[in-house]
């Protein structure tokens, strides 16, 4: 086992690394009038890394950026729309994603194939071109270095506030910044959710490593969240890495590489986060850990029946530690459990043991429950296996934002 | 392939099968003082068939029931609490499922081992024996052949109804009667439901064919709905024949046995669908079918991803066709899906083809979207695999109910 590097702290803005430049505005996608459209630019062209949705339906504008990824490997930025998700719109789709992204690469004078493009809202409805025209134009003039703010507010859809780190660490006696924009807050499951994530440094990274090491730090982050079970047609994670720092290329061993991969780690662990604590509706935070299970696969099976489980989420909004529940949806996770064995603690309050109540006072876990974050760990006791989820309850709030 | 027997229709009501008695009264497990416990008994030994919940987690009445059929295969009755499920209560559960069996034997005059016994309610809590014992007396007291309705409400738990049906058929000349009370409205998904069934025939079947008969209907029946895809600890389908009809034995090929089966298919669907069309705080039935899927696991994989997507059954809420977000749970589903190959038609009006939108008017749509009762037909174009599921629509008022 490796040492895990030092853990890093984020500031909680969008402070963009070196040689980035950022905006945000209205294209009226949006019927409110609110900022729909962002584009995100390096000055030189920076090194990619990328991870996609799972969804076997993806969006026209997730196919192309998986194609560039592959073709390239290299961006100069991103132009991002809400409000029309531009997922199940079939050819013509595609030759919008398209349009969008060579509009937005004319504007700022790159190749079209280093620009990507991301789109998030509503599925099944082409794009309004005239106004992802005129917003790239409206784009292009408002890239500032400041602009990072615009950008992560042009991107929420259902989000009630914006989502944005910045981290830094030493390579090589130079200061590097990673910071990251991101959206989710609905269609939520692991696997990634219904979200986007851009991440900027100013680093130079060596690609496969960064890649990599991305895919390690989704699968602890952003892969760990749920808010209600549904992956979506559109997630995206993009890393850009520019080296306007000056370092000496990172790659494992290197100086400095322990520092991008945990300013990387605390970036997507803290947008991730965010995405849960702004869940649709949510209230409550929820840690969910699970241990002993026979494997790793079956903790996971275990930690996403509980954690998505309707009856164990709408429990959550009450007060009251319904662990019946949680017994419950243990027992119909294909995780091999056996009800004798299991423990459930809350905050570390262990309510059952070998299946059955430990006889904890009510009001004692009332108490727990009542907060806006507590832990439940839940030990099936047959072997080594974990997995953790962040979880929040299913309220009344849920179901009138989706109603639509 | 055999023909299908002829389809019989039943009567909402619950008419006892001959040599039949039941009773349900208020023992006070209930706060509200409404009644919650029912006996059912045949005044001669039943034959028994069964099916139990899938779930790893098992009340302590499902164990006995489970190995009482496996062990006598006959029974005088059952008795019925709800209020509190006896599940994850450890021995001290098993004793008092054992017990409260027992009691109800005595008070009936029959072999321990021939009183099966059922509970419903709240996981994790001790039975209140002394009210079940008293409970046992009145229950016993009150014994009638016009005791069905008692029974039925008496098995309530959120319920706003008591479900029971009867169908009739002619077996040798005799006329048989097949009945079932049922409960069931939340914590309900496929491989059984938070429910509880109890069905009686006064005709004479042979065993080995009754059981093989209640699989299959069970698996057209409460395998096929879902109100919130949680399976639960407690479930129990029942079924009783005490050949009080005078029929010769029912087996296959005899005559009256497409009549008993019908009958069987008829009762167990008519109850199934109630219990979705009272599905916690449910105001539409949808019936989902997918067709086209690559086998008919992928088949069932689909229309579970769907039925059961938080996201899809809040949009059943409002009046909007949000059928992107059929597409978006078909591509996470582990059914192998081609959206380019997607059909989709709300009430027969193809909305998608080839994984686009049709261009029908949205109007239209939400005419449909705003009946009771809709049906969508999922094509995945792949190959012969179909499946269906009776499901319901999300609403406030669910997490209302469950946020305790």
């Amino acid at each position: 086992m490796k040492p895990t590097p030092k853990k890093i702290r984020t500031t909680e803005k969008a402070v963009l690394p070196k040689g980035f430049r950022a905006a945000g505005v209205a294209a009226g996608l949006k019927a409110s009038g609110a900022a729909d459209m962002a584009l995100i630019v390096s000055d030189t062209a920076a090194l990619v890394a990328a991870t996609f949705t799972t969804n076997q339906v993806r969006a026209a504008t997730v196919r192309l950026d998986a194609a560039r990824l592959a073709e390239v490997g290299a961006a100069y930025g991103v132009v991002v729309n809400s409000g029309q998700a531009n997922a199940c719109t079939g050819a013509a789709g595609a030759a919008d994603a398209k349009e969008e992204a060579r509009t937005a690469a004319e504007a700022v004078g790159c190749a079209e194939e280093m620009m990507w493009v991301a789109s998030t809202g509503r599925i099944g409805v082409r794009l309004e071109m005239d106004k992802i025209r005129s917003g790239i134009s409206k784009l292009a003039k408002a890239l500032s270095p400041t602009g990072g703010e615009d950008a992560a507010r042009a991107i929420m859809t259902t989000d009630t506030r914006p989502k944005r780190h910045t981290a830094t660490w030493k390579a090589d006696g130079k200061t590097c910044r990673l910071t990251g924009l991101a959206k989710g807050s609905g269609m939520i499951a692991p696997n990634m959710a219904t979200m986007l994530a851009f991440l900027m440094t100013d680093a130079a990274v060596d690609r496969r490593s960064m890649q990599k090491a991305l895919g390690e730090a989704v699968a602890k982050s952003f892969n760990c969240i749920s808010v209600d079970g549904d992956t979506s047609t559109n997630d995206t994670v993009m890393l850009m890495a520019n080296g306007r720092a000056g370092n000496a290329k990172l790659k494992p061993g290197a100086d400095g590489w322990d520092g991008f991969v945990a300013a990387l780690e605390a970036v997507t662990a803290a947008l991730a986060e965010d995405m849960v604590r702004d869940g649709e509706g949510a209230k409550k935070l929820v840690r969910l850990r699970v241990t002993g299970a026979k494997s790793a696969a079956d903790a996971k099976e275990a930690v996403r029946a509980v954690g998505e489980s309707f009856l164990v989420k709408t429990s959550w909004v009450g007060t009251s530690p319904n662990w019946g529940r949680i017994m419950d949806s243990l027992g119909y996770s294909k995780a091999k459990v056996d009800e004798s064995r299991v423990a459930i603690a809350y905050d570390g309050v262990v309510t059952v043991k070998g299946g059955v109540a430990t006889g904890v006072k009510q009001a004692r876990l009332e108490k727990i429950l009542a907060k806006n974050e507590f832990s439940i760990d839940i030990d099936l006791g047959l072997g080594r296996g974990e997995a953790y989820l962040l979880a929040c309850d299913c309220t009344e709030e849920y179901v009138g934002i989706n109603k639509v």
